[in-house]
């Protein structure tokens, strides 16, 4: 049980950290819209093949990209299923920051209006 | 606004460096119940003071912590601003993630009644 509690803290960190970067993101965002060759992901970026396989083999080891089978190609698809897990770690912070920005309101409000105090 | 647009990716691409660190996610997890001086941070882990403020350093150039002015003890807070930022930017995946819950779905009720193809 602990072990599988610091597995899952250590795949945290390392989907944090494949996401650490501009240009692994924007090649998240190109496999959204389906999945595409590495020669497809270098295209839009001033960058190496090699460069651009390297930030490949990250996403594919924090478990972001899966590759095909087919020989020559490989084509790489998105796997979402870390981002849930993204998501849904950052959402527990909501009522932190829901109160931040309702505390917010409150002050913004008693500028518009200083008679009414807040409590 | 290209200067704005590099400016957000590397502030998100900070925050998600901050955020690749189990002993950090759990600093931030501290202070969500409420403010805490260093020593009062440093206490649950088995790690040198030295060591606890390099990581509060890191949350706080990510704006993740913001620190008192009280001289002595400088308590530190928690800014889940850029965990607001996060969790939106996770979200916008949402669709993908869903879509290949939805293709399980479908492939789990095809096999608890194979006569049902999927479309």
């Amino acid at each position: 049980m602990a072990t599988a509690l610091i597995e899952d803290e250590e795949r945290l960190s390392e989907t944090f950290a494949a996401l650490a970067s501009a240009t692994r993101r924007r090649i998240l965002a190109r496999l959204a819209t389906g999945a595409a060759t590495v020669n497809e992901l270098a295209e839009p970026f001033d960058m190496t093949l090699p460069a651009i396989s390297k930030h490949i083999k990250v996403l594919e080891t924090a478990g972001l990209i899966t590759r095909g089978r087919r020989a020559q190609y490989r084509p790489c698809a998105l796997d979402a299923a870390p981002l849930r897990e993204i998501a849904s770690w950052a959402e527990q912070y909501r009522p932190v920051w829901e109160s931040r920005f309702d505390q917010l309101d409150d002050y913004l409000a008693q500028l518009q209006n200083p008679e009414r105090k807040s409590p």
